[in-house]
């Protein structure tokens, strides 16, 4: 946690705050070690970024005075994500790592190639925690928005286009003649298209491809989802 | 496993190779349904990326014939990544994916923010493990080079200088004023450091900078240590 996050429910006045949750306790007790008199970056939930001064710590709750919110939170990318639902081990670190970098918008989607039982994890009840964690880690009060498509085809043909508007789509398939780092020279694109392991069946990326998805690879190397994704994103890092 | 690797100890002639290891059987059972028959991508550790006929498969072991090595490895990036050592939990990801994407050689380094007791996770002892997976994941055959520096101070001053010959060397520092991705618009680094959660210390950032290395920062979202290092690794990918 880079930040503390607090919502409305969390504020007893507009500068003084009350905050209950036991692994928020726990992080400002082991990890900040905390005490009375300290001053704490904190942030509102989609509002402004700021401070607070810890005026009482227990392991029940602590309490926060002389609250002020100055600071705007860092732009959003403007970027949507498309991402096929990956193993639910990966998930969680996928949702931090896309909220902490910015992603506007994430959209999980179903593939040919993911499997079935992914979308009765019950990891997919927890995104919004897993969305906190990445606001926290990357210092942000916005929440991205997230979408879920469980039917891949009118995703693409009814939703996908007005996400792309006048910008750019590139599907990341690792077998395609482009490369992603040639075609982004150009311009970034404004919506970003990762299968699950094993990549988009050819069906998929010629219905990607139909509304004016391009595909790009990373070059000959195979990478995980995660690494991919990460390894895509970083070209959207100033 | 995006490519089956064997060794010396695997080929019982030019041409033929018996598998023992009790997770690439299962890979081969469970993950690629191999059957009698199959020609499958391979590749000779060191050596030459190619192909074999499974003549026999059972629980206990694969025999392959036919066996051609015929293309190149990828080209390893001209990159040497170091490491503040990193918690023993993403330790694993993180020598994969740098494997993965082809860095030439890893050097694991003590740091100020380092916790000391990481230096005796027996993971340590498994780096070569984890190297290997990277390799199967990134459809390689060259493995990295990794050093160990549990001395941060005589590491820098003796050992750096050499490795940054006549290239560049840059620091990912959060709080950096230099931006990362303008910085290497004129050229890619020869050498990478990143630091532990929590980054760098002053002094540690000081030293590094007495021996010309750069300080950039990935804006003003802090990234997990992971998610950092595949973000800038994927300025180098094609």
């Amino acid at each position: 946690m880079n930040i503390i996050l607090l919502d409305d429910a969390n504020f007893i006045t507009d500068r003084m705050a009350v905050i209950e949750d036991q692994a928020v306790i726990r992080h400002l007790q082991s990890v900040l070690k905390a005490q009375t008199g300290d001053v704490l970056k904190l942030g509102k939930l989609g509002d402004r970024i700021g401070q607070g001064k810890v005026i009482e710590l227990s392991h029940r709750h602590a309490i926060l005075s002389d609250i002020t919110l100055t600071a705007s939170p860092p732009n959003k990318l403007n970027l949507t994500v498309i991402l096929a639902l990956p193993r639910p081990k990966v998930l969680r670190r996928l949702i931090m790592d896309m909220t902490a970098m910015g992603v506007d918008h994430i959209v999980l989607i179903n593939s040919y190639r993911t499997d079935k039982s992914y979308w009765s994890s019950p990891l997919l009840s927890r995104l919004d925690e897993f969305m906190l964690e990445g606001l926290q880690q990357g210092v942000d009060t916005m929440p991205p928005k997230i979408t879920l498509a469980k039917r891949f085809k009118p995703f693409v043909q009814d939703d996908l286009p007005s996400l792309i508007g006048d910008g750019s789509a590139i599907v990341a398939h690792p077998y395609a003649k482009d490369r992603f780092g040639q075609l982004i020279q150009q311009r970034l694109p404004q919506v970003l298209v990762v299968g699950a392991e094993g990549g988009f069946i050819p069906y998929e990326i010629e219905l990607l491809s139909s509304v004016g998805v391009q595909a790009a690879s990373l070059g000959d190397r195979i990478l995980r989802t995660e690494a991919a994704v990460n390894a895509l994103l970083g070209r959207w890092l100033p």
